[in-house]
């Protein structure tokens, strides 16, 4: 079963904010099994609402955005003239935006939103976390479902209420595919394929194999793997990889920062920062990951020097010989860290992001990388290309290698 | 003039990945008074790539993935069989690539990916960051335009060779209309325009009025504004805004971070931070701002009870009767900064972003908020509603908040 999405909001078009919710959708879709066909992203306009809903053809097709109280929000009005249904009072819809006031504490005035004026055999959802129902026109062969386009909503709601609907009318997921991701670093993705002639055709043999180059890594992904002809697929893909075996850091999805507290937690180790232009992004990374609490201190983020030396006890003549971006200082940084929040591993970031503070010796995208683990220090310079957003990515990407490595090799 | 954007790539159907180049054309087109018309997201196939080349009726396309070396690279197929054009080898195009491949320091093997083959009278494009050409297909009315999917390599191409191309070719840009974003905080939707029931309708004297609510603060867009007609359109709209002064806190579209960082220039301020469940992401907010170095110390993201002691100087026995997330932890914490970093203004943030660490007493969501300036400190106790990312995101929300009005107002 495929499912489309149509995605509302000028906002979106206009680059004002990122959508989340089609990427939230792929994801809860793909660990079922189930195919995300496609994505569509319109403005607000009745006249782009009603070209979008015509283009899909699809047996499933959500919407999400246009539902809430201002003028703006056409997308009731547009599904009722699209299937060409009457707008009515909808007590079993009243019902579902009073529990949803009484929820937060305040009384819904039904004439400050409408919320209860819904097309004709439509059926209304319950929202579990804001207070616009979403709205079902659900028939033997097809189902047209409108969501709001705050995050949090429409990630609650396709999963309590949503899911378990469609389930109910239509077989949904094809459990019989399997799936595997190949995380590489430190190959570019020509010389994988090149080197090895039959690898892209080996693979091939499994199912449909994608490759997907990062700045720093490739990922290789083979999905839609027939689990009845290949019941141990995933043993004979490493197999295959096997001449890459020191270059793959992963099979699977999980991010770097979940594979690091993963390989702290087998080591019963816990880890620190000192960070200066990735200016705590490591840190934020890494507390991403549930339960980081039992294996990460902290990170000491030092972006004026006069940190670097006051908390972190980085020497001043270093500062002065060298400069603050210098193999020097990523190292003292990271021993100081060390000893400073008692950490067993630690790893410090000093560099250039830019736009300004390049100079000819030492560009935008210059960094370097300490380490303190085990007794033995040292650090790596090195220069990566990008915008101040994007390098200060990079930065913290090579960095989590860094303890990656060091965790799971016991070097570099 | 308007442009369309089709975005290729199965990772971005499955959620592996989010989409990044939407947004930045968007942003891109937005400010030149360009309307990016609407996005389409399809799979790696060729029957998906056809049929969304068909949908496409725009008189500029543009494309982007689907160039790269590998066999589910087919966007150079798909264009020359859609617009029935030979594949052939070109020498503008070996010469580009030559380039780029010399410009790395390697040298390039045609064989490895026949960049150079590609559909007859189309013009090939410089990647300046990285190596796939792009493919434009310019005729009097209509342009096709297929371009990298690296985020770094679309928005290269994108400004300094796309853009100055189109230009050339097409009436673009509608230098007549304005535009102008007011951003709230503290007061919810309907209560903005249920409370002054006229708003809605005399703001859409100026052009086309767009609410937008997050989970902290309510933007309110009015775009399409004819210059003509209001060439003093932002004096008037801030007075029609007059009653709700205190609760607008831009006029435009920058980040809050920046907000904070240009109050912290007029003030002449220094920024330090404690970070704990945050883990990072206040700082890393602030550090994205260009220039943020000569207000901005440095945070100590003490994720551990012994880093929030042992560094921040906060106290065993206020640990041990309040627990870490607390007002009197939060107020100690936020002095703690302020002496260790020797900062004029210190927020401090403890919570549980769950999903574990919960208690009746202090659900995840609960957050304690402190802060220290002109020798007063103090703190405040909420609770949010969220999973732990978007948690950790509104609690950096709400901190930058206490920040960005202690700057402006001298209180909260």
């Amino acid at each position: 079963m495929e499912i489309r999405l149509i995605i509302i909001g000028d906002e979106l078009l206009s680059g004002q904010i990122a959508d989340k919710n089609g990427q939230y959708l792929g994801k809860f879709l793909h660990k079922k099994g189930i195919e995300l066909k496609n994505i569509k992203i319109v403005g607000d306009h009745e006249v782009d609402l009603t070209s979008a809903f015509k283009g899909f053809d699809g047996k499933i097709t959500l919407v999400c955005g246009g539902l809430g109280p201002t003028h703006d929000d056409k997308t009731k009005k547009v599904m009722a003239s699209f299937f060409n249904l009457e707008i009515l009072e909808s007590d079993a819809c009243s019902e579902i935006v009073e529990k949803n006031y009484s929820r937060r504490g305040v009384s819904w005035d039904p004439d400050s939103n409408f919320y209860h004026h819904i097309p004709k055999s439509v059926t209304p959802l319950n929202n579990p976390s804001g207070l616009a129902p979403g709205l079902a026109l659900i028939k033997d062969d097809f189902a047209f479902i409108c969501l709001p386009g705050v995050p949090i909503e429409f990630n609650t709601m396709l999963e309590e209420v949503v899911f378990p609907l469609l389930e109910k009318s239509f077989k949904l997921g094809n459990k019989d595919l399997g799936r595997i991701n190949i995380k590489t670093f430190g190959i570019p993705e020509e010389s994988i394929f090149h080197k090895n002639k039959t690898l892209w055709q080996d693979l091939s043999m499994f199912g449909k194999v994608a490759s997907l180059p990062h700045a720093l890594g490739v990922d290789i992904e083979i999905s839609r793997i027939d689990l009845n002809k290949h019941p141990n697929f995933s043993e004979k893909i490493k197999d295959l990889l096997g001449p890459l075996k020191e270059n793959v850091w992963q099979y699977g999805d999980n991010p770097l920062e979940e594979r690091v507290i993963d390989l702290a937690r087998e080591k019963n180790l816990m880890i620190g920062l000192a960070e200066s232009c990735t200016g705590g992004l490591i840190s934020h990374r890494l507390t991403n990951v549930d339960g980081c609490s039992s294996h990460f201190l902290g990170s000491i983020v030092s972006y004026a020097d006069e940190v670097k030396r006051d908390i972190l006890a980085v020497k001043e003549e270093t500062l002065n010989s060298y400069g603050a971006v210098s193999l020097e200082i990523a190292r003292e940084m990271a021993i100081g860290a060390a000893d400073k929040l008692k950490a067993d591993i630690t790893v410090s970031v000093t560099g250039i992001a830019g736009p300004a503070g390049g100079s000819e010796e030492k560009p935008v995208g210059t960094v370097a990388i300490g380490y303190c683990y085990q007794g033995e220090s040292g650090s790596e310079l090195l220069n990566l290309r990008g915008n101040r957003k994007n390098l200060k990515y990079l930065f913290s990407q090579k960095a989590l290698f860094t303890l990656f490595f060091l965790l799971r090799d016991g070097r570099l």
